[in-house]
């Protein structure tokens, strides 16, 4: 008798486990062949970046699209729709220029951007001597005395060695964020830096940069393209060059803005999982992946659950983040007021890599919550998302690490990202339909499975 | 005495073990990092799609290519380069157009393209009424007094669903290549149909037609982009149209071309791994993806083994075939010439998919080596190549399935593929440097492991 349970039991546990596995393909494929059938992610990545177009925080066209948001959201059929009111930083960039020249040459213009958060020159000229460095090593080897007056010029490039060039822009991100600080202390007048690019062009590229806190220097930080850095490099090594910069940007105060949050309600429980992006864009291109896509991607899931009637046990809650890229200040009151208002949150994904095809999910919470994604693996495979190894999430949910809620972020392939990442390059036309469609079928398909699981 | 044998011998040889896969791990490094940082393959594929351009077999362009090939295997370090002679066809495909009206419309012009090896009307208008058909199930319920006189349109689309867009592609395939014998055997005029694309635009795509041996018609065979021809169907869906074409493409005999061949000699032995492309393309565009791409990664793997100084125990080979795209006379050569010059080939390797970010290698070979394969699976994934499950090789090198020889294809992300093959989409600035370079690196990674372990 015991004999015969004991062979019976697994038989039937596997029959279950069998079925439960089919059962969850089946959802998997429908949420799939929703998405790259009838998706409007596509089309409402068009209509964000084509008729409002780029969206720094703060300014009139992300006020504008908070509303497109609301109206996206409503579209999709999300039950309740509002925004989160969140101060953020007013940084504005006006007109800028920057020439150079050798002794005895005639001043050429370079195609430049100063870098996000960055002092300008109010308008003046600021000329000096450049003084050319590879990387924070061989500046530490200059005195103040050295550095003094001068403008110095960081031309340390994107590693190409590293398959993900996240890596690549992870090792190389410091000299945008620290190097105008590093500099001021030695009493530079201005930093250059080379952009964080993979690229083999000469387009630059902007991004955060940061004084530290006892930092009363405030020089200007600027970016120039790849080729023209490997030009000034290979000037500067015969012969000496000056800069001529001349730009208007700079802080002007904070501002009361929102982040815009859409949600269909729990049938079980008012738990909530987070899916989202971040609305904000740097004030060039279009802010078509970063991250548009993320956005897009995130209210094309509420549709999706919505038009299948996937009846999810939880609030999926889509949340359209103000202010990542000059502050976070979108996500940092989200986290803040989820503890104000008591919520419990179960899970959170971003997608913040840009909309392409799509290779996994980075997983930052408890090692047997990881183990429980993991195994799910076989299910995301035929789908083309196998790396569930990485250990991260978006810079917008990370504030609710701290609250410990498992955080994720969907991993699209990186090999194209930095190549127009925060430059005029960040266009509509540089995404892919399906590929946009695929990483929103992805990360769809982890939220159903948690929602059922968790 | 036994039992200590036994616990030291699985410590030893787990020592040897992990000493060998460190060894191969690092040497997939350098590789990859050769490739990553000196490779040659994208400036390679800018001369081949500048310079040269679009290539079909049989034109003067295509000729011009082989004396590239000869020079760019010579530049890689090749021991030893030459040409196989390979009698090739020759379609040209001269001026041709397509207009549309509807009963009492005007003429209205379409983008189209006439199908590879179709023949066209011969310099004279060719006009009829369009009938409309969905698919084949539809096609075989008219009768031959139906579709007699009428130009016959198939609007078969690419199925969204399938995430390998090949396998839409595997899918739609048949209308291409079929439908002219299906509609001249019922009487036809012509065929349009929508082109072979995923994309949502309204390029037109060529690619190969055949008539059935038994096909006294030979009726002309167009293709339209997929805009058109949703309107197209639109159209006919409430009144009678209306197409008059006009083409002066058609087969002109055989030609003697060339493959092009350069080999690095085995220290070991002079059994042979080929890697390959294939150096023709269609008329249109660049032939950038399709297949300059396999083209210049195939030369990238020999100048890094070369540089490297791998000291390969086989003799490496890269094969640039001659006449994929309209007749696979290339491939059916070189096969024939194994045999005849009785040379032993151990491995065969293509890529033909594009030089999109690659995600692993179809093995089409016996079991236990496919398993030998995916047993490196774990050497692979740092550099994004995960799925070795696919069973397929490509098209130039599937000749020598029948002499025993094991193949692979490099399988790349699918996605962007069929939106710009076989059409003037097809351009170098398609193509990213890191993604195409990743796909040589892959590929020479496991012809690294074969030549060592096979």
């Amino acid at each position: 008798m015991k004999s015969n349970l004991l062979t019976i039991l697994p038989l039937f546990l596997g029959g279950i486990l069998f079925s439960q596995s089919q059962a969850d393909s089946i959802q998997f494929k429908n949420i799939s062949d929703e998405i790259l059938t009838n998706g409007v992610a596509y089309e409402n990545l068009r209509d964000l970046t084509k008729n409002i177009g780029h969206r720094l925080s703060g300014s009139e066209a992300y006020e504008k699209s908070t509303d497109w948001a609301v109206q996206k959201l409503k579209e999709a059929g999300a039950d309740k729709v509002w925004k989160e009111e969140v101060t953020v930083p007013v940084w504005v960039r006006g007109k800028e220029s920057l020439q150079i020249k050798t002794e005895n040459g005639a001043w050429k213009s370079l195609k430049m951007l100063s870098l996000g958060n960055s002092e300008g020159t109010k308008g003046k000229n600021l000329e000096a001597e450049i003084i050319f460095v590879k990387n924070k090593q061989d500046f530490d080897q200059l005195s103040a005395e050295q550095v003094k007056g001068k403008i110095v010029f960081f031309n340390y490039a994107f590693n190409p060695k590293f398959i993900s060039t996240g890596q690549a822009y992870g090792d190389a991100g410091m000299y945008r964020r620290s190097a105008a600080s590093w500099a001021g202390k030695k009493g530079a007048k201005a930093v250059i830096i080379r952009s964080l690019s993979s690229a083999v062009d000469d387009v630059p590229h902007t991004g955060m940069m940061r004084y530290d806190a006892d930092d009363q220097a405030k020089i200007p930080a600027v970016a120039i393209g790849p080729k023209s850095a490997d030009e000034l490099e290979k000037t500067l090594k015969t012969q000496k060059a000056f800069a001529k910069l001349n730009s208007n940007c700079g802080m002007q105060g904070e501002k009361k803005s929102y982040s815009v949050i859409g949600e269909i309600t729990g049938n079980k429980d008012k738990n909530v999982i987070v899916v989202g992006g971040h609305l904000d864009s740097w004030d060039v291109g279009e802010g078509a992946h970063d991250d548009g896509a993320g956005i897009v991607q995130s209210i094309e899931i509420l549709r999706t659950f919505k038009k299948l009637g996937l009846k999810n046990n939880h609030t999926i809650r889509v949340v359209c983040f103000a202010n990542e890229e000059n502050g976070v200040r979108g996500g940092n009151t989200y986290a803040d007021n989820i503890q104000k208002k008591n919520e419990k949150h179960i899970f959170g994904i971003e997608s913040d890599g840009g909309g392409f095809t799509p290779r996994g999910i980075a997983l930052l919470m408890a090692p047997e919550q990881r183990k429980q994604i993991q195994s799910w693996r076989s299910l995301f495979l035929p789908y083309g998302a196998y790396n569930f190894e990485l250990q991260y999430a978006g810079t917008d949910i990370e504030p609710m690490e701290k609250l410990g809620v498992p955080l994720a972020e969907l991993v699209p392939d990186s090999q194209r990202y930095f190549e127009i990442h925060h430059s005029e390059e960040d266009t509509f036309d540089k995404v892919n339909h399906r590929e946009l469609h695929l990483g929103a079928v992805v990360m769809g398909q982890l939220i159903y499975m948690i929602d059922k699981n968790w």
